[in-house]
């Protein structure tokens, strides 16, 4: 694969329209992989879980994404993870408000294994598609809090995925789990999709919303995502509350 | 743990009323699971995915097994994997009948993933429940054609496991995922569950049941169901079309 370079980033070229599964919710970090993917020459396939989080406005808000970034390929897959609970996203637990991300604790917003389920699903439905690069938004270093999103989960999960399918089994895939911002500031990450072209007014990054799609301000993902705008230097356009 | 030998294996007794997760779908192997859970003094918590198999029988039969074995703890999720496809367990695809099970290539009864979906939905609940133990009945050596029955595959997994969960990675929970069955020959599985007093006239194993239940008596699942009742010398409860 031929390998050109973007800003920072070495980005490789898929030829031949290759399909990419991207895990997008509508949020930042997940509109910028799919551009990212996109710039790489992939056919994208975005995969929406309804994982019944708390407000439906993520999954609207990744629609609309598709809609204005051209995916062709998308599947929203509802799995009911709230009937398992143990996570403010998915229950009446109240979202915490007003920072302290700094804290050594994981935070109650943490729900159970789900990155694990979604790139489960999201494996299910490359080896269907014939895909071998798995898109998932995660980031270590401004939200180091979840183990999910960690290097060695997600290295550990690759390796466990190709011992999984019938497709790598048989020799004819080879799954990546392809995570680019794993190591990037919310500032670089949002420099590099607004170099690639994106819209960040159509994205929701907010835990708790109001009617409408207004994000509170206040919940962890809103504190880092005004974070990353303002240490930017670019005007956020998202709409608050 | 202590560990009390029964027949040729060894089961280890988990004392105080331990949580085990247990991946039931009301068939022979995960029936026996659930029943050497229990002898090992586990509080059997079964979970029982819908992911849009062929038949809804197969439910039915877990949720009688459940109620017969005195299971309390039960969840039922809906999870559409009929919609990623693949397969012809969750689609309309033929269910080949009259064997060839020793044919090199895994048959299009395997599903995408499906054993990592369950697996993680299975993670998800025993963080919940602070479970440490996850039940599933693979086994590799009656039907070695699905690569999510291997050893190496469940290794791999329980590796991963060991680096998703909140309650994993601050130390308070090493999940196990417990294969009882894996190395052992259907024969050898309906003889340990009828030592365990397993009633098999409750369990459905057949891919394409007609309705009331009736086994087609000629999928590949009947095909080695009837192989282990005859090769164990018991009379075989299934009721066959």
């Amino acid at each position: 694969m031929p390998l050109k370079t973007q800003g920072n980033h070495a980005v490789s070229v898929a030829t031949g329209g290759k399909k990419a599964v991207v895990l997008a919710s509508g949020g930042i970090d997940s509109t910028t992989c799919m551009a990212i993917a996109k710039a790489e020459g992939f056919s994208v396939c975005s995969l929406h879980v309804n994982y019944h989080q708390r407000h439906k406005m993520e999954l609207e808000a990744a629609r609309e994404v598709d809609r204005v970034m051209g995916v062709r390929t998308s599947l929203i897959l509802e799995v009911p993870l709230d009937r398992i609970g143990g996570s403010a996203l998915t229950s009446t637990l109240e979202v915490p408000k007003g920072g302290g991300l700094n804290g050594a604790a994981i935070p109650i917003t943490y729900v159970p294994a789900r990155n694990t389920v979604l790139l489960s699903l999201a494996l299910a439905w490359a080896e269907v598609l014939e895909a071998e690069d798995i898109f998932i938004g995660v980031n270590a270093l401004d939200y180091s809090g979840y183990p999910d999103c960690r290097p060695a989960y997600i290295e550990s999960f690759q390796q466990m995925a190709n011992l999984a399918l019938k497709a790598t089994v048989e020799g004819r895939l080879n799954i990546r789990i392809r995570t680019p911002l794993i190591q990037m500031s919310k500032k670089e990450i949002i420099l590099m999709g607004l170099n690639l072209g994106v819209d960040y007014s159509l994205t929701l990054s907010c835990y708790d919303p109001a009617p409408g799609g207004l994000a509170c301000g206040e919940c962890d993902s809103c504190i880092i995502r005004k974070k990353g705008f303002r240490e930017a230097g670019i005007s956020d356009p998202t709409r608050y509350s």
